[in-house]
C-alpha cells in the first residue's frame, strides 16, 4: 500500500485536465478521472496538451480513466478527494446526486472547482459531515476533443464552503491537504480563508457584466459604449454589493470601479456571452439563481438582477431546446387560464 | 384642374404599397410615392402585387414616383396629404425633419401609418398648426425588391393625434377626408375616435411581448412555456395599464387576458423578434422610449419596462453597428472615469 491519496477528478475538459495534470505532476495521488465525451479518444491515446505551464505533452494518461461516475464507483476505489471541474449546470445535472456512488459520507472531501456562488449548500444537504472545498480557477484553457490548449497560467484559489457541522480547523486542514496534492512549481495554487468573500467578489462581475452581455449579445466594451453598463450593469453591481453586505460580507469600497476597469482595453466577451453564441446552456443558476435565493432569504430587494435573471431563464430555455434537452409539441397548446 | 387631392406616400414597402394601391384604386387622388431602395425597379417596371384584397397585379405605377423626399418637393406639387408608412426609427431617421420640404405649414395633413406610441409629439413641435392623423394598420404584407405579397386583409384604423392648437372638428374632418380617399370595397378602413386609447391598447402587447421576445430570442409560445410570460411580460403589461390610467386612459379590465390569448395556438414571433433575427434595427424608441417618456412625466414607476428598455438599447446598438450605422475604434479606448 502506498500512502498516496485516491483522487477522482470529474470533468476533464479544458480546465479539469490541467488541474488533473497538475495533481499527477505533483505525484502524491493515485489519480482517476471521469471523462465523458472524449472517453474513447482519451482511453486509447491519452491527452495531447499544449500548456503555458507544462509545455507540450503527448498522450498523457492518469492511472485510471472512466467514462462515467458509476464506472469510477464500480472500480471499488475509495476516494479521499473528488474534484468536480464540470460546467456548473444544476438545472440540467445535479452534481451532488451524480457523485453519490463515489462519496463516502463523513470521509470524502469534495473540491468544487467550478463557477458560481453558494455552491456548498446542496452538498451540505446530501453530505452533512463532509468537507466541501471551494476552488476558483483563473485559467485560460480549452479542450477540443481531447486536445487541450492552455493559454493562461493555472492560478487557483482554494478555500472551504463553511459547513456548520464541522470545525473550522478540520475544514482548513483539508483545504491545505488538497493544495499539497495540487500545488507545484508550475502552477499557482493558494489558500484563501474566506470562500464567501471571494465568490461575492467574483459575482460583482459575473452577475452584472457576464449576464447582461449574454442577454444583449455584446462584449463588455460595447456594453459601455451603448449605455448598458451605466443603465443596467452598474446598478446591478450595487445590488450585489448590498446582498453581500446583508450577508455579512464587506466588499472593498472601490469594487465596482475595479470590476469595470478589469476589462480595460479589451473588447472582452464574458463566458456566458460566449456560451449563448455557441448555443450552449449558461451557468445561470449558480451565478444569479443562487445569489437571488440568498437575497430573498435576507430580504434584499433586487429589482434589476431579478429581471435579468428572469429574462436569462427564457434564453436558457431556448438554449436547452436547441440542444434537444427540451421538446415542445408541434401545435402550441391553448390554455384556458385567465391572465391578470 | 381636377378636384383630386395631391397625396404623397413615403415608404412604399410591404404595407405602404398596399395603402398606396388602395388610394389609387379609389381614384380621388393624384398619387405620388417616395420609394428609396427599390426606386430603379419600380420606376422602370412598377410593382408586381399579389394581394388577398386586390388579386394579382402586374407593373402597377402611381402617377409620380420619386427616389426621395427632396425629389418629391422639387416637382413643385403641393401635397394635401402626406402618408408616412416607413418603419419608425427616430433614433436613425427623424421623419418630422425629413418631410420638411414637402409640408406646407398649417395646410398639409400628415398621416402616420406607423407603429408606436405618442407619435404626434415631434410633429406638433415642427408643425404646430397641421393635422397629424394616426393610422394603425393590421395588415400582413411583405416586400421583396418591389414584389409585394399581401397575405392578410388591409384593415386600418384612422384617428388623429390630438393637436391642442386645432379644434377637434377640424382634425376629425381631416381624418374622414383621408378615409374617403383610401377606404374602398376591398379594404377595411374605419374611423376610431380615440387614437391614444387605441395606441395604448396596442402597447399592452408591443411593450411587453414584442420586446421580451426580441430580447430573449423566442416566440410568444416559448415565452409562456419558459416562464418569462409570467415573470416579465405580464408584470410589464400591468405597468402599461398603470401608465395609461395615469394618462387618463381606461383600458378594458380584461385587457391582459385578451392580449395573452391573442396568440392562442400560434408559436408567433412578434415583429421586433423578427427584426433582431434578421439583423434589422427595432422600433424600440416609438414603442418603449416614448411610453417611458410619458411614464416619467406622469411619475409612474416602471421598474420592469425600464430594464427591458435599457437592455434593448444595447441590442439596438449592436444591430446598428452590424448595419454599419455605428463604427467603433479597433482598440477599445480606456477611460479614467471612476465607476461607483
Amino acid at each position: 500500500m502506498s500512502d498516496k491519496k485516491n483522487v477522482l477528478l470529474i470533468g476533464a475538459g479544458g480546465v479539469g485536465t490541467i488541474v488533473a495534470y497538475g495533481i499527477d505532476y505533483v505525484g502524491k495521488s493515485n489519480l482517476s478521472i471521469v471523462v465523458r465525451r472524449d472517453y474513447v479518444k482519451v482511453k486509447d491515446a491519452g491527452y495531447d496538451i499544449s500548456s503555458v505551464d507544462y509545455g507540450n505533452i503527448k498522450g498523457w494518461k492518469p492511472a485510471n480513466i472512466y467514462p462515467n461516475v458509476d464506472a469510477a464507483a464500480a472500480s471499488g476505489e475509495v476516494y479521499d478527494f473528488i474534484v468536480i471541474a464540470t460546467k456548473n449546470l444544476p438545472d440540467i445535472v445535479k452534481m451532488e446526486e451524480l457523485v453519490k456512488p463515489v462519496v463516502v459520507p463523513g470521509k470524502t472531501t469534495l473540491v468544487l472547482m467550478q463557477n458560481g456562488f453558494d455552491l456548498g449548500r446542496p452538498f451540505f444537504v446530501h453530505y452533512p459531515k463532509n468537507v466541501i472545498l471551494s476552488g476558483v480557477s483563473h485559467i485560460g484553457s480549452h479542450n477540443s476533443g481531447g486536445v487541450i490548449c492552455q493559454t493562461q497560467k493555472d492560478k487557483a484559489v482554494v478555500s472551504y464552503f463553511e459547513n456548520p457541522n464541522l470545525s473550522k480547523e478540520q475544514q482548513e486542514t483539508k483545504a491545505h491537504e488538497f493544495i499539497s496534492l495540487y500545488s507545484n512549481d508550475k502552477n499557482d495554487c493558494v489558500y484563501f480563508d474566506d470562500a464567501k468573500w471571494y465568490r461575492y467578489r467574483k459575482l460583482v462581475y459575473n452577475a452584472s457584466l457576464n449576464t447582461v452581455c449574454a442577454l444583449t449579445g455584446v462584449d463588455t466594451g460595447r456594453l459601455a459604449f451603448s449605455g448598458g453598463l451605466d443603465t443596467v450593469s452598474i446598478p446591478a453591481m450595487r445590488e450585489v454589493v448590498k446582498i453581500a453586505e446583508a450577508d455579512g460580507v464587506k466588499l472593498p469600497s472601490d469594487v465596482i470601479n475595479s470590476v469595470v476597469h478589469s476589462d480595460d482595453g479589451d473588447w472582452f466577451e464574458p463566458s456566458m456571452r460566449v456560451d449563448v453564441k455557441k448555443g450552449n446552456p449558461v451557468e445561470l443558476e449558480v451565478i444569479l439563481g443562487n445569489l437571488l435565493k440568498v437575497a430573498g432569504e435576507l430580504g434584499v430587494e433586487t429589482p434589476i438582477l431579478t429581471v435579468v435573471y428572469n429574462l436569462l431563464k427564457v434564453v436558457q430555455f431556448r438554449l436547452k431546446e436547441e440542444q434537444g434537452l427540451i421538446t415542445l409539441p408541434k401545435e402550441r397548446p391553448i390554455t384556458d387560464r385567465v391572465f391578470k
